[in-house]
């Protein structure tokens, strides 16, 4: 695979593009400081175009206008739509060739936004506004620069897809136009790949990547959403979970029974859920389903390190939550890089004001189970099931019928969810290790590298085109109300996202 | 106390009135055969008058009605009040004495009933409307009849309370006619307790009870309310188990959290009650607080005998319900003579379509706990209490503080809810023996003698007035539709009504 090739090539051989002498990332940022004013308007005018996933039109425009960006700095724009679904959105595919570089950074960004309640907004959603500090900290809106004014870091830029996920747009822009103007040469092929529903879980990403499979392919993918650290560090993210879920009902009587007239004698399926659910993890947060961790792959040493080198949040979360302990031993960030059983849901019958005198028919847990690197999906639902099995249950796909019932003491449904299993780059990789030296240049610091997000994306299907490493690569801050009204891009992180990929277009 | 040395002296000499010589309950027969459509007529005009619990004016024309109805037979009748409380319906009570007789037998009703939703009648709540037989089995409407025309058993009289609980009114009146036509003496003075406010919970009996505690000395309480057994034969209950209730809520984080970013890191709960419920009761219904069984009375060799007479329901019940298995060891009827700990609801967060991937905040179970006599309340619910701290639990009785969540791994609340004690009377107590040899002579057969219900009811209060035993007396119908639209009375039952009336008011 040529990754591999173009590595070997690269241990024994300097950077095919030498390094201008002018350092890249002062050059952009000497750009960016002579052309804020400009750089904000522009990102305005495409903050103006409604961008609801499920808004057609408004998709359109979107595409065309980045098209339209990307075309005047010479990147070659296909818009590519699925013959057999012409209802989804297009990817915008863009490539910009590096004169004499044999690499090819993958660049993922998704320019669709979530929906929005424009009443619930301080301006509007399609209202690009700036202030000069968060709403939440008493900021003002203010005029949009005519000329260079500096502004402060805690300048935002309120719009619905400021953060999420247009800011990684502007930011290449701006990059791509200050190497240019400064006459430094990118040192990798870029290809893009801007998706239009990401907001409404991609469902067509998976037939888009196989459908161009062979056009994709790349050294390293850089996932270009979500914010950075909560400290305001910049970070990178080298993995995600997985997830799947399924619902486990377990049956009593046909009908809610009066619990006096037959409580004791009828079996209470809540307490049986409950003695279930008990068997499941014990107290100290350990799933006790057989073969749960059986999978998961180990860390290598330079995870253990970046795990080592992370801030240590969890005495102040623990605050934050009202919390006197957590499951389990290791850091919230080790935690993550287990699989998890979470039973985020529970129902039988009503309690409070809604408690009836009843022996509850039924009683359902709904469970979610995260995945990391080596799970598959199917494959621990099987365990969950087997468990529930080992317990004494007869386990059934669909509601049970009479003669089920009848027949077994122990009756379970399980009804499975889909899901996707999760992803993670080896952070010795070397083309990994170029990317996070190049991010702590643009940032100034060392940048925070965390081996997983708790949180899941389907980036596996990025990690199945070939062997090229997955790294998130967050601009937005972690306070960009993302999702929410008033959703905002700060300014530090925009300039920060110029900076870095800046470097990032430019590594060794 | 009195009843005490009544029966002394029953035991060693005749009753002091003689048993006339025609046999009561086929004199009253006889007269109920001659007078059917007269009885039949004077019950409807009774229930045409609305006995909604809340409706006061409706509640003081039923006091008034059955006042005129008892005066007219003899009773010195009195509408009891409460000083400080104007609002509760009015107790009817009444007395009528029998020449020579020193026992007493208390008769408990209530005149009260259910609200009704009269769009859901098929003939009006308060439209009593005969029809030939139950809806359900295809029952017309038939006229009231004129003369004493010969209607079948399974003719049925439509109308709010008709079965719950104005039934019993209806044949004792019957009765004191029939024996008064007869000239049959009464081996009893009869003092009658007709309630009006049964159906929202009785909350002013107690204070009734107390304020007139030295009024209401009987020998035996006959609580006239309720169905007969499931299987049409007569039954006698002795008992009704006691009920109190609590609320149990678990503790995580002070919001719930994404399942990914905290899942496997933040207490779970749901995962805690589940593992906290299962520590209460076992796979055999075995309830495993300390304590729990601790003050249970044992049944006495009579209670055992009769639980052997039961007619065996047990596997048609299993059926009926679709159940493979029931709780621990032994029948339905024995089940119930154990305090129960039921989770009657419980809930954490959504699941099925209201499922998210969170981490829930709390999770909470509703547990109603059923007493048999012996049992009192409040212990336990302390017990149930220390169960929860035997597992390492703090508990608190309102919502914690962020300092006591911060102090406590694991934080529950408990909230407690009212309850009141069960009651049991002997069933080889001297008296009941005669009332139990009463009711097979008006029902033809021996009756189904129940040590208890598995319900509640405030039957305690009756007990605490003093040593007489406590006997539920029911005449209606078990698919007589109680609180529910069309509720009905069978011909058959308020036939077996004014016999057994006939034959409690003339025990030996």
């Amino acid at each position: 695979m040529l990754p591999t090739l173009l590595l070997l090539v690269q241990a024994v051989a300097p950077a095919p593009a030498e390094p201008a002498p002018l350092d890249p990332v002062a050059a952009v940022r000497a750009h960016r400081e002579r052309n804020a004013a400009a750089i904000l308007r522009d990102l305005a005018a495409l903050l103006e175009l409604p961008n609801v996933s499920s808004d057609a039109a408004g998709i359109r425009r979107n595409a065309a206008a980045i098209r339209a960006r990307l075309e005047a700095r010479g990147v070659a724009v296909e818009l590519l739509t699925l013959p057999d679904a012409p209802e989804a959105p297009p990817v915008v595919l863009g490539r910009l060739p590096a004169p004499g570089a044999e690499r090819t950074l993958g660049i993922y960004v998704h320019y669709d936004g979530q929906p929005v309640q424009p009443e619930r907004w301080t301006f509007g959603p399609w209202t690009p506004t700036l202030t000069d500090r968060a709403l939440e900290d008493g900021g003002r809106a203010i005029p949009w620069p005519e000329d260079d004014a500096q502004l402060g870091p805690e300048t935002r830029i309120y719009a619905r897809g400021s953060g999420d996920d247009r800011a990684p747009i502007a930011a290449l822009l701006a990059a791509l136009d200050g190497l240019a103007g400064a006459g430094i040469a990118r040192t990798s092929n870029l290809l893009l790949f801007f998706e239009g529903e990401e907001e409404v879980g991609s469902p067509h990403l998976a037939r888009y990547l196989e459908a161009h499979r062979e056009r994709l392919e790349v050294d390293a993918w850089l996932i270009c959403d979500g914010p950075v650290h909560p400290g305001r560090r910049p970070q990178l993210v080298f993995g995600v979970r997985g997830i799947t879920s399924l619902e486990l009902t377990v049956y009593g009587a046909a009908r809610p029974l009066h619990s006096g007239h037959y409580g004791n004698w009828a079996p209470n399926p809540a307490h049986a859920l409950a003695r279930l659910l008990a068997t499941m993890k014990d107290d100290d947060g350990r799933v006790l389903v057989e073969g749960f961790y059986d999978d998961v792959e180990p860390l290598g040493a330079a995870e253990r390190a970046a795990l080592d080198a992370l801030p240590d949040v969890d005495e102040a979360l623990r605050d934050e939550l009202a919390l006197a302990d957590t499951e389990g031993e290791g850091s919230l960030a080790e935690r993550l890089l287990l699989p998890s059983l979470n039973v985020r849901g529970l129902a039988a019958a009503g309690v409070g004001p809604q408690a009836k005198n009843v022996v509850p028919a039924t009683a359902t847990a709904s469970i979610d189970v995260r995945l990391v690197r080596g799970c598959d999906p199917a494959r621990m639902l099987d365990r969950v099931e087997a468990h529930v099995r080992s317990q004494g249950y007869h386990v059934v796909a669909a509601e049970p019928d009479r003669a089920t019932r009848r027949a077994h003491p122990r009756l379970a449904r399980i009804e499975r969810r889909g899901g996707y299993p999760a992803a993670r780059t080896a952070m010795d990789h070397p083309l990994v290790e170029r990317l996070v030296a190049a991010a702590g240049r643009a940032a100034g610091e060392d940048v925070v590298r965390l081996p997983s997000l708790g949180g899941s994306l389907p980036l596996y299907l990025f990690d199945e085109l070939g062997d090229a490493p997955v790294v998130i690569v967050p601009i937005a801050n972690h306070d960009d109300n993302q999702h929410a009204p008033d959703e905002n891009l700060r300014l530090a992180n925009l300039e920060y996202g110029i900076d870095l990929m800046a470097a990032l277009l430019t590594i060794p």
